[in-house]
């Protein structure tokens, strides 16, 4: 089959490879569509970091599709039945998993997965622990199910902790309008009667954040801080870019007992402390969610009230598609593999 | 001024009454519209619950209008301003009312506010302490804000207090479409995601339910339990009526680890126990809910995501219309007084 | 090698089976010690509940032992180390497993585990999944440490889920001093600065909660909920009987915003409803918990902060232990028996 | 009277004043005594941060004693009755104060209460609204109860606010063992199964937080953070320094998905980002916390489970003993004037 490979020493390649033979308790899944994400321009540079045999693996951590196999022990999954994968998934033995945080597993550091380590979705084929597949209601198509994983589960899980901060009246910002941004408006629309207020440079996609349920959408060089604080402070702040710049509006929009979550992964800090950030604001760095947190998003697409906005490539234009998107030439929306 | 009086040995009566002097931090309330709730019929034959010392009172806790005077230690408060009234309030100085949970004050047992022991609300002015005065945002007409106090406070609070049981995916029921059900089927279309169901008898409310927001609505009479479970279980069901069988069919609806509040006074009761509800369901009861939260829930109507829905009648028309209301010949939504 | 197995009518024989080979991710525990449960009485009756295909099985579901062999597929463990079993475990692929809540899988309905309806722990050796094994500090002897499973782990369990109401001042219940509560006394000892009251008929048991920690010992014909009351009100109440007369007890004992958590398996019930049960107390059911309290329930046993109060026999004494069980003959603490 | 005055220029003197007359629903108290805290030195600089008209007043707001007179609308109170006084509190009407956050009220800003703007307790008498005013158990004597508000408080607060980060097996470490920090010792041991490790350059500290419970006393010098990491991270880490280095330590010290609590008023700051701070890991600054919060460590006070370390002055010694303070020549626990 075909897949795209990451080299041993970085770089990809697209390759063909045997479609993997399922164990007792795992899933070969026939891909429908995989998504193309920002973190692996970091993943294919330094594959070391995920894989400590120097072996490469297949890339691609957003993957829906079809269930093509099962292995002997697995309950509940049929051929044929729509899916999406939950990538992050860890050793499945330690507390850390059992006790349903398997992202975080420290068995399997420093992360790992589909597309993390493990083969991942950017193939014709994956194979999967059963435990990370979420089946698709009637209706879902798979081929653009795929960034509900990671594009929307990693909103979906810091908007889901964070509903004591959602009340009515309170200002939810999203910093950054991408991928993730697009679903996290999105998600907050459908969750919560917050104001959203979108913060993003590129004017076509302050349009798409209206569009997709923003209530106000700025423009960081225009004191978006200083407006959102005209609004009372933001109880919810999600910086979907992480470097500096946007960190730093991040804590200058939070009110008081408010909440900054950081993901994007830009790599950047802001310094925290008293007089430094607001009296009991939460700061906190997140990564991705968990299955059953992806199964309560893939019902909220199911319902419509979420919807990836995609377009579609091939497998052999994906190493162009992720150098564009290294260059941060993106458009709007999510980049999506057709096998 | 005109005030409808419940009389020291129970019942009613529309009576001339001074107009109220106000205290050091209080506040007097020029009244727009004030909401007839269905407790109001106990409370009228019983009012020796409500106050020890064989004294009448005002009745009507669902009030607001404009600030008509101000005490002198009054802050952040002008004339003119419309407001609406959190009418559960206790003795302000407690551990219980300190620690933001007045309407369980222990000092003013057993239960105590604006036309619940004090006067009321349904007259042509209203005394109350400054800090159970929320102000109303531009565009929010005070006439139909009164029952956003009580009849959209009660459900909201309880709402809010559940939100880990309302993610993608969830169901939530409401028993019991009249005042409280119109305003709490609203509030969970603005802050959820939920699957709303609205059980009960009334078609003209069951068509109500639908237009406001619910997803599904249901007669009780014909198999309401077992089309909730078909769908999963509801994982929130808030019971607005109260009596023995609608308590019987909350928890039948409801799923494991979900939760059952009962709100309605029916006083009727329902067997909590091993095998008889679900594994580590809650079940609780629940009353009104705090000022801060009523702001929370003025947001939600300054925003148009929740509305009153109301018939007028004057102050005179008050107790024919307690009658109606006593013996269930309610219509839809709520009836309010305008002095 | 030797075993208790429930007869597939019902009943117990104590007989010789093979030792059973471990599958990929499973591991075979040399069993050191396996306490036996009052539950285990209904479990012996009606195995059919807990086994659809006709078979019996071994009993015991509180066990811990050493690690004997593990399975190709097992990361973390090897021969030779001490652990103990968590036995209430899942299908571990559906939602219900993977977000952390093994014990009411739905996969595995009504309940399983080991010793319900798979085989347990009173045998000479034990087989489990790998995720089920609970690893022991140095100097926990794993003779005695089986029963932190279940009866340790079902208050540990609702006490964790319960630390909101366990503030300083607060006051916690627990009723029924047997295998459940001598440890609820020693846990709510250890992780919160409650007073603790015992309610307990016997008067070696309310004598021995004393030595435990309890603050207080009551016996519930000596007017047990007007002292409870006396000093406030219970925050939090323990049922760890269930009987109509307990549940009855713990919601008179129960303060307004408490919780009442029902565990024992008596099958009783308590009305619930406005009037019946304390303004906004939660009343819920409760069972078992999971791997990963487990482990934290371990460590406070490693502090020494939480002891299994044990007697010890042979496997082949179970069968007539069981039956003063039934009657109950009990002792003071925990039976365990010693393969 | 006598009473400890801050100059409105900034500076302090001992001077006589009037005894204070109470409002209405105000409290007079007899001052036993009044705790002397750091943050005071910074005070007494810059008065008018607390105090926007110019004037100056008395200092102090850790103070206890007995009630001398109460205002006609103050209920349950009575003259001669033992309290402590909770300093920090706000204008008592606005949603903020009404929802229990009083110390976090915008309408006083940017601080105020007792000793914070207006007058506060090192003096003979001090009056505070009722609501401010928490009684003491039998058995408590007021001399040494005034820093259970703030140096007990603060802690208790953020310690009350991290329960779930607290279960068995937890790590707990609280940087900085003076005033505060004996404090915070005492209520980890009361409240929590945590390891607690005491960190702080001072070895007669270290000595003193070993005996108040701690299980570990490290200097900071000696690889403290390596040394918490081999334990398996801090869940919880209190700063109560809050300088560059100790925010620094509290980062390297914290657990994927712990807490970082900022007490200290060092004004220092540490990088907060990906890769920078633990995954997940909150970070959130504290300020005190509320009267019902003071209430319940009171009762952890009357059940000996906390105690204040006290050394005793005059109200004429005050200012040489605050020179001292902010020269950082503390000795152990906290030093409280007796008028």
């Amino acid at each position: 089959m075909r897949a795209v490979r990451v080299l041993p020493a970085g770089g990809l390649e697209v390759a063909d490879v045997p479609v993997p033979a399922v164990g007792a308790d795992e899933v070969l899944v026939k891909v429908a569509g995989a998504g193309l994400c920002h973190s692996d321009c970091m993943i294919s540079k330094v594959p070391s970091v995920y894989r400590s045999d120097g072996q490469g693996f297949t890339i691609g951590h957003e993957t829906a599709g079809w269930v093509e196999a099962v292995g002997p022990d697995v309950r509940g999954l049929s051929v044929g039945q729509p899916v999406v994968v939950h990538a992050e998934f860890g050793c499945g033995q330690c507390p850390t998993c059992v006790g349903g945080h398997e992202r975080y597993c420290p068995a399997i550091k420093p992360a790992a997965g589909a597309g993390l380590g493990y083969d991942g979705g950017l193939a014709e084929f994956l194979r999967v622990p059963a435990r990370t597949v979420v089946t698709l209601p009637d209706g879902l198509d798979p081929v653009d199910a795929g960034p509900l994983d990671d594009a929307g589960l990693t909103p979906y899980h810091a908007i889901r902790a964070s509903m004591p901060w959602l009340g009515g009246g309170s200002v939810a910002t999203v910093i950054g309008i991408g991928g993730l941004g697009h679903l996290a408006v999105q998600i907050l629309r459908a969750v919560s009667p917050a104001t959203i207020v979108a913060v993003e440079p590129d004017p076509r996609r302050r349009e798409f954040a209206l569009e997709l349920g923003a209530d106000l959408a700025l423009d960081p060089a225009d004191g978006a801080a200083a407006q959102v604080r005209a609004l009372g402070g933001s109880s919810l702040v999600l910086d979907l870019v992480g470097v500096d710049d946007t960190l730093a509006l991040a804590v200058a929009c939070a009110a008081e007992r408010g909440k900054v979550v950081c993901i994007g992964a830009g790599l950047g800090s802001t310094p925290f402390g008293l007089m430094r950030t607001p009296w009991e604001c939460v700061l906190q760095t997140s990564y991705s969610g968990e299955a059953w947190e992806l199964r309560e998003l893939v019902a909220l697409a199911a319902a419509g009230k979420v919807r990836v906005s995609a377009s579609h490539i091939t497998l052999d234009e994906v190493p162009a598609a992720y150098d564009r998107l290294d260059r941060a030439e993106q458009g709007v929306g999510r980049t999506i593999a057709i096998p």
